[in-house]
């Protein structure tokens, strides 16, 4: 397994050469911390790896994880009782001008921390349709890479009055928010949008999936519509982020939706520290 | 106009908040320079400042152009007489966390300079068909930002016998190569696929397409496929990069193509500098 170079980001940035800055080459982490532990951890590290390896870095887990700890004890003092931010930056590395990744390259590895953003409103979120299409190479689908301009770009419409916009692919789906992944409750089961389908496949969607599934409850993945969400059957919309919980929403483009905060309570972050 | 934030690469990295890092939120130019001139530098300058522009980055070209002065004064006796490259990358800046753009955000710019490689072979160069899709956000459409991750993939396939691959869209069309744009010779025509389905449309395009108009050419923009490549009409197939030139392609996945060095002698990089 391939060693990468460490660097905190509060001492220094990464060299001019990197090519996470030069071509969005690689990708990253968002991790809510409760003291040294990590909520979905596990998960977290994991899904670095596998996506790493998709775009050919190969990165250890147990290195990663050694890294984490690391910022932990560095941390985790600074910081309230409610936790902070752990960001993991992950590169192909540098060295070499041009798009051709060089297997020999050394990734680079950026640390930082942040504190909690306040939590979204339990009673739900007001949100819109972006006008910013989303569109995902199959090749790339799911990955947390560098390239997110497209996200960028949507969330400038963001605000106060505002805490989401749901991006569509080119066939008018609902696809996922700038920063999180989406769940919609029908009369007897849950939907959401396939994984192949997706910018960014997120680790709080993967859990929540699979523990309605344990429960017994019937989710589909199925491209999801604008009349599944504004239409007689829709139960509720929720939207997913690891770090912000699973958030209801209460209006979409000027339509109430019915909330139920019931599912807020399956996710209890305190109970998935790793 | 907003002002930057000037980095010279050989000093020092971006602020480890950059949201070129983080997103690939900015863009880039990389340009031709013959002493302290620069191949179709006007253009450079203003697709930088236009593109920069829709992605609500403010900066102006004078800034910029004198950047450029200065990168030359700086630069241009370390390099041959045979020319060197220097390279813009402008990011949105940095400091707040999240995807959301802000406006006050004051932009970094760093400035690199490297040796020009080798010049390709004029006698035409192999190439194949990528096995990388590309897909081009509308909102986006031939802007050279800092997401170039479905570049990164599918030069991973390069090497000492295969210049270049050709990526196409989820329609099968050919659009562009991984760091150079298209054109076709047919029968009584040029052909060129569109700017609008365009990864990064780029200077050389640009400049070529409007001098073969000039002098009388018939040319036309439409989508590119397989067939015309492979078929009885084509006369040949030329890659278009700013820093390499006109490019003539010899063969492609394995079949031969008629190689019409002419078009090389339209574009003189010498009668280009500004």
């Amino acid at each position: 397994m391939a060693v990468f170079r460490l660097f905190w980001a509060e001492e220094v940035g990464l060299p001019a050469d990197d090519r996470g800055l030069a071509y969005g080459d690689g990708l990253f982490e968002t991790i809510r911390m409760v003291g040294q532990k990590g909520v979905l951890l596990s998960r977290h590290l994991e899904r670095m790896v596998r996506d790493a390896s998709r775009l050919g870095i190969n990165v250890s887990r147990r290195e990663l994880a050694a890294v984490c700890t690391q910022a932990g004890q560095r941390f985790s003092g600074r910081f309230s009782d409610d936790g902070w931010i752990l960001k993991l930056t992950l590169t192909r590395g540098g060295g070499v001008r041009g798009y051709r990744p060089d297997p020999g390259m050394v990734p680079n590895l950026l640390v930082s921390a942040s504190p909690l953003a306040s939590a979204p409103d339990a009673s739900g979120v007001v949100v819109d349709f972006s006008r910013v299409p989303l569109t995902v190479n199959p090749l790339l689908a799911g990955i947390k890479s560098l390239n997110r301009l497209e996200q960028v770009m949507a969330a400038a419409d963001l605000g106060q009055s505002l805490f989401e916009v749901i991006m569509s692919d080119s066939d008018g789906n609902l696809v996922e928010g700038t920063r999180t992944n989406l769940l919609l409750r029908v009369d007897e089961a849950w939907v959401a949008p396939p994984a192949a389908c997706l910018a960014v496949a997120g680790v709080l969607r993967q859990w929540l999936l699979e523990r309605l599934r344990q429960r017994g409850e019937v989710v589909t993945e199925r491209p999801l519509t604008v009349e599944d969400v504004l239409g007689p059957e829709c139960r509720g919309l929720f939207l997913l982020n690891s770090v912000l919980g699973i958030i209801p929403v209460r209006t979409i483009a000027g339509h109430d939706l019915p909330v139920d905060s019931g599912l807020a309570t399956i996710f209890n972050p305190l109970e998935l520290l790793g």
